[in-house]
């Protein structure tokens, strides 16, 4: 018997709008539940814990059954997000997926690390920066680095302002060989409960362009700046 | 001596707005001259030979220090484009440029092949759809995919209409292993002498939207949808 998942949402298939695996088809798995609380967070719904009740127990064969029904029964890759899908028992799940043909990618903080990392198709850490007003655990976030062993790894660092960029510089040079994402943060991330909230896209753009100019200013060329396409195309809109 | 290019423009660093290297800092090479008179061409300055006069005769050497100059003196991916890039003798250019340790990717409809496309870093082949009203030698093609040996090869197909959709279908039908990416066209592109010109990012995105739909509807979990984000960063502004 396999344990049980909290589960927020599952939704798709739609594309990835943001990091390595933008424009790529998928499937999100959304979990309920954080170990953080950044003051920005676009995805309140499965991190609070006053949401709790909308957040559905479900083995990880309901979880797959859903996968591929919504996916047509035609393989995809998979994206967990949340929340933070780390601290949930997701082991089954890939091991499952993966014996029919499905990919996973996994978006987390990197404050815990898994050994099922390693069977991943591509772990997205996104260390959280000082705006977030969270800490980064250094020593965890390489466990996690060595849990995923040969399964490939990204960083992805979002960043509203200066202070988080200096962060992002940090977190390249300690890792110098993982692919690194910039992106700008949403100062106007949605209500929980209110997904049809407007969105500052101008704002957010804006932000872009900045982080592009610096980005350019440093010579950083090995940085990747990539924008959330989704809220671009469809704003805070649930389920796109 | 190294033959004589024609040159259109050079600018940057700005990211790679579109296709696999969507996000990457780089410099474009854009070369003037084309074989191709797509209707909705975004390119015209660099394509129609009214605007020849404008495009510089240079040769590798120079073409390599003011990327360098550029870059200051920071290896990065060089993006060549045009017109049609391929139809220029770029192989002084790229071996000079990798042994500084820059790369190069190429944007080309694969209408000529050539030799040095083996040392690319990334054969970009966007054969043109039924809307651009041009005609795709799936031969020459096959010889382009066949020159690059092992460099990363992927497809990039414009998509405007269901006509041009089932072309893409018929490109990935054909080139199974090969990465396809598919971007909504833009038909507003911007008048030769005007990239003040407004853009219709609405209808675009729009567009964008339809295509993800399209792709979803099909199960087709194998191809990639990105749009131009050059534009809806910048409109249809030149050098960024």
């Amino acid at each position: 018997m396999s344990d049980v998942l909290r589960i927020s949402e599952i939704f798709g298939p739609t594309i990835q709008g943001e990091g390595a695996l933008i424009g790529v088809p998928t499937v999100f798995v959304r979990t309920g539940g954080c170990d953080f609380r950044c003051v920005w967070c676009d995805s309140l719904h499965a991190v609070n814990s006053e949401y709790r009740h909308t957040w559905a127990p479900m083995s990880a064969v309901d979880v797959m059954a859903e996968i591929r029904r919504l996916s047509g029964g035609v393989p995809l890759t998979v994206t967990l997000s949340g929340g933070n899908p780390a601290i949930q028992p997701m082991g089954d799940l890939i091991e499952m997926g993966r014996a029919e043909g499905y990919g996973f990618a996994i978006e987390t903080q990197g404050s815990v690390a898994r050994d099922w990392f390693a069977q991943l198709d591509m772990l997205v850490l996104s260390p959280k920066p000082p705006s977030s007003e969270m800490e980064t655990d250094w020593a965890i976030l390489q466990d996690c680095i060595d849990a995923a062993k040969d399964a490939p790894t990204v960083l992805k660092i979002v960043v509203f302002d200066e202070a988080d960029y200096a962060y992002a510089r940090d977190v390249a040079a300690r890792h110098p060989d993982l692919p690194i994402y910039l992106q700008p943060g949403n100062h106007t991330p949605p209500p929980p409960e209110d997904d049809s909230a407007t969105v500052d896209q101008d704002g957010i753009d804006a932000r872009m362009r900045w982080l592009v100019d610096r980005v350019i200013a440093d010579h950083w060329h090995a940085a990747r700046v990539l924008p959330q396409l989704h809220v671009m195309l469809w704003g805070n809109k649930r389920g796109v």
